[in-house]
């Protein structure tokens, strides 16, 4: 089917430089960002696996790892119904239905959604920021993405430690000024954090983002990967950057 | 008096290329490392603050510190008392007997040795490994440096909890891999990391140490600096380490 067909007014298909597949997204709403290709980067999900993403948004993350996993199964929960059913037509238009679900739901309510232990490998690129950090418009799709407004880390934490198998990894981004309390929530739902990369924007910055990696159930040991450097120099992307994006991602 | 009325059999007086600064080593036994240097320049102190310095070895952080900051005064507190002796020769040595005093006593008793709530700032250097983690000699002063075998970090943590003021600093060195254990520590005694530098040995490798600065009674909120990276290649300093060692230190 054209393009055109899976569109609505103000929506646009772009191209993610990776075996073709596309992502509908609305700028007037919220795009995805380079959160969600470093996390899907870092996720890894063994061949065969079921993959759960909490907070799926335009369904970004289980659309990219769809082409870099052997993984058997992907699910997005998204709370809002435009979201689910904007992600769901990017799922459709790349002809990807047999292996990626958008469920329309709320991650509060996901340990009753799915049976319990029911995924090996959970991802999340959550809310950094707290409810009523500089908020303005609560109501707003950015505002809902970026604020614990609909929520909280607990409850992402939580919906993550219920539904994976024991072993199983639960991979997220989030800001590294909330890491002592990220840690502390991790591992009251025995989500063991495991593996961890800064993301700074330059080599001489102080990092924007954090990636984590947990073990449903792990041995106490963080294994803190190099700094990961977004840019060389202003508009430059550097080499591991470059080599995450695919030569075809313009800078 | 000359420098050999410090010194036993075995021992030699390193210069530290800071303001004629000596201290006396055995390198039979303990030698600091780049972890103290690193520490002690991490370490802030206000003019008049009174610093006390968790396990202190050599003497080398309140040496330094002494150097680079307006602390009124500097306790080290040194369970052995071969070390505490060392210690207070180089204290002695230096000529800064009125500034920093040694006490010989244990960790676990730190909060009966002084009175609770009397340090502005508390540093520490302790041991990084678990008790039984590769241990062939637990006598050995080196591995009481190196392991757990005297005081674990918990230890470490409820003393400085129990002996810093409300709004104290307490930094500590540590390694990267007990992160998520050593934020779960420090907050259990009310010690909020606020401020993390991660140390890199080369710019594309895993980080070795972390530097925290944690405030008692703190608001959650860590701010992450730059990646402190050592070596520019091998044994080349970084721009940064040259600047912290000062122009005197060799590679």
């Amino acid at each position: 089917m054209p393009e055109e067909t899976f569109l609505k007014p103000g929506e646009k298909a772009d191209d993610l430089q990776r075996g073709g597949l596309k992502i509908i997204q609305d700028p007037r709403k919220f795009c995805f960002g380079i959160d969600a290709v470093l996390l899907s980067h870092f996720a890894a999900a063994a061949d065969g696996a079921k993959v759960l993403d909490l907070g799926t948004g335009t369904g970004i993350i289980p659309i990219l790892m769809s082409a870099m996993t052997g993984a058997e199964h992907l699910t997005g929960l998204e709370i809002s119904r435009e979201m689910a059913d904007m992600a769901a037509r990017s799922v459709a238009m790349n002809a990807l239905d047999e292996r990626i679900s958008i469920v329309q739901g709320d991650i509060r309510e996901a340990a009753r959604l799915f049976p319990a232990a029911s995924f090996d490998v959970i991802t999340s690129n959550p809310p950094y920021m707290k409810r009523n950090a500089g908020l303005t418009n609560p109501g707003d799709a950015k505002a809902i993405a970026r604020h614990e407004i609909l929520c909280s880390f607990d409850d992402v934490a939580a919906a993550a430690g219920a539904l994976l198998v024991n072993g199983g990894w639960f991979y997220l981004v989030h800001r590294p000024s909330r890491l002592p309390e990220l840690f502390g929530t991790l591992r009251k739902y025995a989500l063991e954090p495991k593996k961890m990369r800064l993301v700074y924007p330059f080599a001489d910055h102080a990092p924007t983002m954090v990636l984590l990696g947990c073990v449903r159930g792990g041995r106490p040991e963080l294994s803190v990967g190099s700094p990961l450097v977004v840019y060389d120099a202003p508009g430059v992307y550097s080499r591991e950057i470059h080599e995450i994006y695919g030569p075809e991602w313009p800078s």
